[in-house]
């Protein structure tokens, strides 16, 4: 997924994107970038303990100091297996966006006119079934790598647009 | 808290901003803005269910055929009584955002550093105590005011840049 | 889907179980239950408004006065079309979820281990497709249904026990 | 918050119940347990990293294999600071008990008739207050700390009459 996103990035032009391990990123990663997008495998029904571990560390540094407040971010999910819903992959994006709500972050949805919206889509970002019903690990489909390629490339564009106006500027607590 | 944002707008020079109850607001007003605010008390831990029934009908009607995608929204909430932290504000807010991001909306959050975001801020959104932990009514205090205010204008700002470049439009289904 | 439930808990003995229409439940019928079951359409993603009306009226009074604290339920969703999940249905049965806790009622889950989970279950309680990935609309299946029929015995088995021993009851406010 | 939860099941006779660390505790304990109490620091709005790893490894395996349907749980969560609310105490909420549900235990939430439940409660159970609005540490209050002791005296009763009954052992898949 995150593979097809980076693909769709420097389709346009964005040479300097970037795919990070959440056990390597850095917070000057975050402050560098003007579009964030975070992804997880659904675990027990929320964020990978190992992402959650980078956000409460990393992120939490980049969140006390409001040091990313105004940047464009989404996200995206994998997952599967009882309950056809990939049961859990809402709990786990709302979690996603809670976070980087928190860290003041302007959110991209994933419409449902994007093309292969219904392979691979709910409107908190882009979501792939990376096993059956019966828990056998699948291929991610082409379709839904496609819904990320999309996804990945309409958080870009707004964050070209955003990061020119630094909208919450004029808020901020001196 | 709808006529403080309403009074942001307008301070910022956006004349035409309009505050439409919700059950007089029409598709054709949704389909003539760029940015959409909506707002709710929390009624048992959601959506007041007459707000309910217009997104249920008028949003929903507008859902179907697409018709708002890539604008910019943002939504409010007041609440109170038991539990102190307005119970059920969080619930509230996140269905308003997933009615949001369905409509395919850009969605802009409440910074922590916006000036009074203790007083009547979640990242959510705007909120404010309508009432005290014992449920009797109390008015809305003027730093919920000013953040709600503050919101609108952050939210016309973000809307204001993102309406020049219809960012999802390449990827519309023909 | 409700049918089946109904179907369930009186092959269990429960002839006086009831299927009441949202729109004429009244407050005594929850007062005269041991045991409460409550489904909706997923409509924009949350609870359909009529039902929410019926929450916001009915259950709000029962609410404010506490007066079904200590009884058991459970709820169950139809859904479908974009976004294969049935886009909306967690947020939807967290919210039905939410109403529930607030009344002080004893949730009881839909375990992956019922038959036909993989068919029709979020652990949330049972959910059916009511509709295909691109919203035509389609009959329950029958997986579906037996799913909701256990989902509803299980509620009730909680019931038989729970309404019993009346566990919060010393630790009501005089 | 643990602490006196154990005080209060103590006090019911219980004199095996245990409080356990998230990094000790094994699937044994579970196994052992008629009811399961979870509880979290609010950490970035959501569940801290340090009990998802435990949930991720020690609950998954138990999920995997259903070997705790049945049993009876609920949840505490400490927070504060920015928001009043303790923003992020109903995410992080909810996604405790999704993760309990997801095992297949029946939910006992916290009624607002419990007494202080204005001081240190939520539908989804007890919450206390553990940083001012300014992020300030604070004690946690004497109102809260007994919200929580009743709180796990409702869950441990509702879990003697639960156990007893094993409702769901008849649906089970053999």
């Amino acid at each position: 997924m995150a593979e097809a996103m980076l693909v769709g990035v420097k389709e346009l032009g964005f040479d300097q994107a970037k795919l990070i391990e959440c056990d390597k990123v850095m917070a000057q990663d975050f402050i560098d970038a003007d579009a964030i997008i975070i992804g997880t495998p659904v675990k027990m029904g929320g964020i990978d303990h190992k992402l959650k571990a980078m956000i409460d560390t990393v992120m939490a540094s980049l969140w006390i100091e409001d040091e990313i407040v105004g940047k464009v971010a989404g996200c995206f999910a994998t997952g599967g297996g009882f309950g056809k819903a990939g049961a859990g992959v809402e709990v786990t994006m709302i979690s996603l966006a809670n976070v980087l709500l928190e860290m003041g972050l302007v959110y991209v949805p994933l419409p449902k006119n994007t093309v292969g919206f219904d392979k691979g889509g709910l409107q908190w970002g882009a979501y792939a079934l990376s096993a059956n019903e019966n828990m056998c690990p699948k291929e991610i489909s082409v379709d839904s790598l496609n819904v990320a390629k999309t996804h990945a490339q309409n958080i870009v564009r707004v964050a070209s647009c955003v990061s020119q106006y630094r909208p919450f500027m004029n808020n901020r607590i001196a």
